[in-house]
């Protein structure tokens, strides 16, 4: 089963790109399809060593920029690396689809041309957040916001699933993101998608504060798109600003900077537990086949392990599994 | 001019209540009126040497828990010392309220008691954030969840004067917290907020992405309280979350451990920038009166410094600026 990546998608494109998966196919021995600018391809894979026959480049003749209209990829950019890959899904052989391109395109392209799975209204974009206990599944960060009470409780019964498939979670506790522990907390969104939780989701266990997304509290937590890119957002710039702001009171102190380099190794591990390219792809739910959304910043490391995520969405079989707990 | 404390609100209270006032009364020579129980106020006042004629007790027979419903507060707690402590602020020589109590309590005691400013529709809560530039005054965090555009306008307009009389900026800029940069994103809210804002306020200049809190990319944010809410705990808890994870990597390694103590000085600095307790209050804009909202587990250091804000508040007159500019 063939792997698809979008070479041209994210602010490094496609250098980061086919590192990345020159990094992959190596260690897991996976085939992947690379698709865009043959030509760019080609000149970034002349790099590296790697086994031939395990990376195939697929031509795209146009490149989606980061800040394209979604509405204008679909009309005016056919034949753009994410419409051209999203496409090969549709052919035997090829098993998920991972870009660190344009997120609105990648949402639109998927809805478009793969469709939804029955039973499901809109797609969402589900984020592993590191805690303090394991990571979280937030779900949805951006790809639905104006969410209806009942696409809540769509989001957490694929959370559910791939809790249970791909985080190896038996029993996955599911929390509703909220700005208070009380049943009548929130918005009407909110309320409302309490109750329909609580009545059809055996594992919901009610809402979960903000603050609580980084103790581990629940495995996963349902939101509306917008209210969960605000908290993917918030956290990724609160981390940077932190790190900046030590940063320049150790430049201060003689004694500080010796002992930040005495705590070098403690740093690395505990930024490597947050660190998103340790995670490396944020999977998009809903959609009638396996697609990956990994951050347009993405380092070759973080390509590398999306595409190891997308080995294991495909070798649990994640999307027949999404599809029977729709129907139930 | 008296500044009233509400001695009986927040995790633990009256005790580093009083603890505060009397360091806010030393130190900025202020006269503070504590309302409550007026025997566990004295009690805790025996334990300190103060100035005898900068503190008053006012009795309030009930207390308001942290999770007691507003409406309950309202209807059947009347004597609580929100309730009391509130309607002081509408004789003459009382200047300013504090609380650390049940916020929900203290938005709907001040709306009720004290009423809403002429122009302004909904309360809104300012909170200080910290970033690498100075503070960034974010409204609103929680008082009104179901934001209309025009009230955001109010907000843009109330935290202009605050960030012009208080933080010392003389032009302060104004964004609109928002998921992308472009005028398009958002929901319903935001987009016709964004037109709202650009057509009535000079200092409006666009949209601010939740990770530009932290850069200090604008003076002011506006948004609705429900993502301000989620941000301030995303906030919270992220930080809270880091530095336990931290500690447990710096635990199981000795040569950490010393380069840890070697960077205390550097740390307990930029701790002390990004810690809530140095600011000290969040202020209640739009009701008639200066109240200010701590928050719940704050320190005595905490109450000091937000009763020298409710000091500066009065010094500025900024309600009075507030009401001027609301009429313009």
């Amino acid at each position: 089963m063939k792997i698809v990546v979008d070479a041209m998608g994210g602010d490094f494109a496609p250098g980061n790109i086919v590192a990345g998966v020159v990094d992959a196919v190596k260690e897991y021995h996976v085939c992947v399809t690379l698709v865009g600018l043959s030509e760019r391809i080609e000149e970034e894979l002349k790099k590296y060593q790697f086994p031939k026959d395990l990376i195939e480049i697929v031509h795209a003749a146009e490149v989606v920029a980061m800040n394209d209209a979604a509405t204008v990829v679909m009309r005016q950019k056919r034949q753009s690396s994410i419409n051209v890959g999203m496409g090969l899904l549709k052919k035997e052989g090829y098993g998920a689809f991972v870009s660190a391109g344009n997120t609105g395109a990648c949402v639109a392209a998927s809805t478009f041309i793969l469709g939804l799975i029955p039973g499901v209204d809109r797609p969402g974009i589900g984020c592993i957040f590191p805690s303090l206990k394991n990571f979280t599944l937030m779900i949805d960060v951006g790809a639905n916001t104006a969410a209806k009470p009942e696409h809540l409780l769509q989001y957490a019964k694929m959370a559910k699933v791939y809790a249970q498939e791909v985080m190896g979670r038996p029993s996955p506790t599911i929390g509703l993101l909220n700005i208070g522990e009380e049943e009548c907390k929130g918005t009407g969104l909110e309320k409302e998608a309490y109750k329909i939780l609580e009545e059809k989701e055996p594992l919901f266990i009610g809402n979960v504060e903000a603050n609580e997304v980084f103790t581990g509290k629940t495995d996963c937590i349902v939101c509306d798109g917008y209210v969960g890119n605000i908290t993917l957002k918030v956290a990724e710039g609160l981390m940077e600003s932190a790190g900046k702001l030590l940063k320049r009171e150790i430049k201060k102190n003689l004694i500080a900077i010796l002992g930040a380099k005495m705590l070098q190794s403690s740093l690395n591990e505990a930024r490597k537990s947050v660190d998103y390219s340790e995670y490396g792809g944020a999977p998009l739910l809903g959609v009638d086949g396996l697609v990956l959304i990994s951050h347009g910043r993405s380092s070759p490391k973080a390509i590398k392990n999306a595409v190891r995520c997308a080995k294991e969405e495909i070798e649990h079989n994640i999307l027949k599994k999404i599809k029977e707990e729709m129907v139930k």
